[in-house]
């Protein structure tokens, strides 16, 4: 039904956008590990709407609770449940989507799935779900760090405006430096300012996430169907309104020679290691132990406020006139859950 | 384990590139359905080495014999097990690999994660393991039919030759037309003459698939983390030497507006639809009932004549000159497995 | 982990004895269907401590909330979260088991797995953990029943008090008439007779639930490894001191003559049956139709109040004295757990 | 759909009784394991037809070849594929079961599911399914050896024949001394003159099995829904003709009080253990160190010589005359078949 991820660390998730509470089940997680509370309200901050003024207004403190799993601040090994309640639902603002179909949006594909939906800002479909993505990440990044195993991800492109530098010459400890959450001042004013001309216009503007994973271990994941890559493709690729995925070389590398693109092996001072990392950290889907590395591709957010033509359950057409708030841009808000995915899926390994 | 993909239609593949078999058993076909075994071996040709100049010249008949599930020519509903015979095998010709890391291959990894490897030809991470998954997308292919969903894949990239045409302006009905399976005689005899240029030099290249699937259904998929584009990235990336996947407007789509991205519904002669289809045919993870397209990023197949610099399992350097076949360009092969994959993701929602 | 149980039709568990709360994740609810919140909580009552003096005095009300997957009363085709609040907990109750194995509890089992274990109440170990089951039962059960698919389970056996009728001769209709839950009035009141009895003397009894499933049609369940059978006996043995299962002829079966124990197929106007149902209406794995039955061994509950012998952590001596609450006999209570397990069980073949 | 067992080490099962051959692929197994070979002949051979004069007469020689996973003797890590060709298959020899329900097997429920069935020896249905789980749990029990754990099957019980000894008062080496696996010479005489007679009748006989498992660590098992316990009776349920399965005091000690039952913990010279073991060695679903032992109840087999009543697939009365083999008892070749069981439960949590 596809409302879980993992095996080892195997997550589930529940909740609609404006239904009581959004809740994430993590099954897997070891006994005896003292949870950072206030690491994981750290990283719901990171996500939640309104922390500056390139994101939606939506007012949500996205305050947790621990329902089970955890005791006198220690896992005990069984079922973690943590849920958020759901405070700035308005369902009213929403009632003059009860018989539309937005652009871009899933009311269409969910009523044709179920044959009922909740209009109410998206229900099921809103990416408010990955809250408990986020808060299960929180956990998996702790259990990670204490492996030594450190996870990156930043904004590289927002519409047109691309970071042009290898992840290697930035400094990844200042990607929050700036509200766009992009590790290079210059380029993170020009996306700034992007996005606010968007908002302006009642526009939205897509883009591209690239993640980095340093210290995993070589030996890592799976052959065949379950190719760390793919893994992690899939992950990535469940995250809203994202629409590709490359790791290594990628599409780009689609266009070279095998002697261009292959990685020499060498003797590296003891250490066997590649001259150049074009695999991406990942060889016949098991990682080499250099970083792994890839990119996210985000389609722009389908909420605008601009006037849009559609057509209602009747099939009559209809002008959509959202009147309220909207995300110009998901991709800062975004960083957290492309971490928090990539934990979760290195976690099942690690365990 | 990362050996089975699937869970209506499940399949479950086993063989190393040298043992004695390579073989598939497809859990979850079902009963009563008359198989066509004509057209299996006709998919397992498409794959096969020495089919044309410009691929391996492994000389394997690849025919196979089916084990269980299947009887007085229909299937039973219980586990079809098919298996091919490794007959082209000459371990000798492997010596020199024993202790050998090869760039860009799974050498180190699987030595790693399992401490033993099967050094002739890959062993498990051969893509000689993609016989069975043709096997099974042959079938999955014949029962997607019956419901009257096709899957289109082809060639769109090699090397830099790119084909510059939206599918919809070309004839997929004559992908198999040429040796390199482009549907674009002009472009196809450029693609072939790059590849034949590089396989003079003993270098290799890679290229992008594009994969078309039409007539599925408004309302198959899952959401959340089983989102349908996400288990189509998750079986692509499992296909050896892809490195990247996007569907509907990928990639491109992220440096778009909203409202230039969004697809407006329309009422068309009373059936719901959408003017555009950057959405690729899907919405919240579940099918629009519009086609559904992708495009898959290969690299550049690792094995390449020209001697290259490496370690041995020592960590001594060594040059390696591999002195056998090699295949100059994977694509053309490709192209069934690509289908097969897809067909086994669409047939797993179908049934 | 074993927190979860059924595919189509999902349960996963969470909370501790002692917890915030108990509660329960169902992915795989048809859409559309109108919960009956009433009847959930009339099954929630039927499991109940303290709701006759033959049963437990720990008072819970055990009241749900539903947190997502109902919009307007109707279930959306997501996961269904609901839990329950643990109320009467008194954690310094327990102190006295901090360092305490207690007999036949999985104290020191939950110790040796974990490494760290929830002392109070027995934490994840504790029955109260079947909360969540029968939330999800009484939702099954009502899934079930408008298909005609109707679930019995009575208390067949207490201590050594047996009856001994065949479930035809009783009348089904009247298992919640009594506190013990046994269809045939002298033999109940002999029963609560003997659980009054051990519950002066400070001890408990163990004993047999019978459980009749109608109406299930022919050609359900899966052969192989999962046999209906299989499964039923997989759930009934999940339950918390569930030590034996046999279904149709079962233990008494296995000391007949295959003339004696086969089942004659018989045209019964029309329709194709069995003269006998030994086979307690599965074959091989799947239903034939007929009444499914089987019964369901208890052991007598491992908390008394009688001083025991026993051991601390530390390996020294203890006697142990519960002056607490004690449950002198579960049969009761569990009649509408060993229902929920099998609904759940048949939900997962129904949808 | 069941074809499937475990998760570590996870089984998967293909092959009709009459089809081309019975296979399993091993998915899980250590890599770099040194498989002996013969010991997997063995347990084959103990599970064979013809192997004495109280079993059917099927004559099969049951030879095994790996297809794949193993190289150089040693387990590569990858699926290990393992097939047995069917030989002694005289199709035309089951013409008249074409259109016949056999009373008590699984001709009409498998007609029921599927629409189609193999008739000839029941296809899938029949018990030669189990070869495949013999050798999988040869392989198991070679792991198990390793680490000091022993498996011992046996039959305590033929017909209305008891062996009424505990298994501490037995020589469990002696279990293969008789044709009838009973390790108790006075007994296994009678129960093989029990076989002997119902043998001449026509006629066949059920009974019980008693496994042991010795050296379990402390500590294995999942709470919850899989217990050790519920995956064992799940294991044993799944093998054709059981319909009962009790572990430690099972259905004996539903009668007891729980001052009878319970198992103090004692300091047994610095080791945590119990007293007794009615616990059966799992406590909460976990193992305690203890033996694990657990009772298996088989129906007789179905198939007899003598004429039976039975109907058609028109449902015109019919009189069914088996005139070849049958097996008057099956539970001496059950014995390898609980082992392997067992093997493979134990094997999924010990890796």
């Amino acid at each position: 039904m596809g409302n879980s991820f993992g095996e080892k660390f195997k997550i589930s998730t529940f909740g609609e956008s404006h239904g009581a509470a959004i809740g994430v089940v993590i099954d897997g997680c070891p006994a005896g590990f003292t949870l950072d509370l206030a690491n994981i309200q750290q990283e719901l901050d990171r996500r939640k709407p309104g922390q500056s003024n390139i994101t939606s207004a939506r007012k949500e403190a996205d305050e947790f609770e621990i329902l089970s799993g955890v005791f006198e601040g220690k896992t005990l090994g069984t079922p973690i449940a943590i849920i958020v309640r759901n405070k700035d639902a308005k369902p009213a603002d929403y009632d003059y989507l009860k018989e539309a179909y937005r652009p871009s949006h899933a009311d269409y594909t969910y009523e044709k799935k179920y044959g009922i939906r909740d209009h109410r800002g998206g229900g099921r479909s809103s990416a408010r779900e990955t809250i408990a993505r986020v808060i299960a990440g929180a956990i998996a990044k702790q259990i990670l760090k204490e492996k030594g195993i450190e996870i990156y991800a930043f904004v590289k492109q927002v519409g047109t405006i691309k970071l042009n530098k290898h992840y290697s010459e930035l400094d990844l400890n200042t990607i929050d430096n700036n509200a766009v959450r992009c590790p290079d001042a210059n380029t993170a004013a020009q996306m700034i300012s992007a996005i606010e001309q968007v908002k302006k216009e009642g526009d939205s503007l897509g883009g591209i996430i690239q993640c980095v994973i340093k210290n995993v271990p070589a030996g890592m994941g799976e052959p065949v169907f379950d190719k760390l890559h793919a893994v992690l493709a899939h992950a990535m690729l469940s995250i809203n309104a994202v629409h590709g995925f490359e790791y290594g070389s990628g599409f780009e590398g689609a266009s070279r020679k095998g002697s261009e693109n292959n990685d020499e092996w060498i003797n590296d001072n003891g250490t066997i290691n590649t001259k150049t990392n074009n695999a991406g950290g990942i060889l016949g889907g098991i990682s080499t132990g250099d970083d792994i590395y890839f990119n996210v591709a985000f389609k722009p957010v389908a909420t605008i406020l601009k006037p849009q033509q559609s057509v209602n359950t009747k099939g009559e057409n209809i002008t959509l006139q959202n009147e309220g708030r909207h995300d110009p841009c998901v991709l800062p808000r975004a960083v957290p859950i492309v971490e928090a995915m990539a934990a979760i899926v290195i976690t099942n390994y690690e365990l």
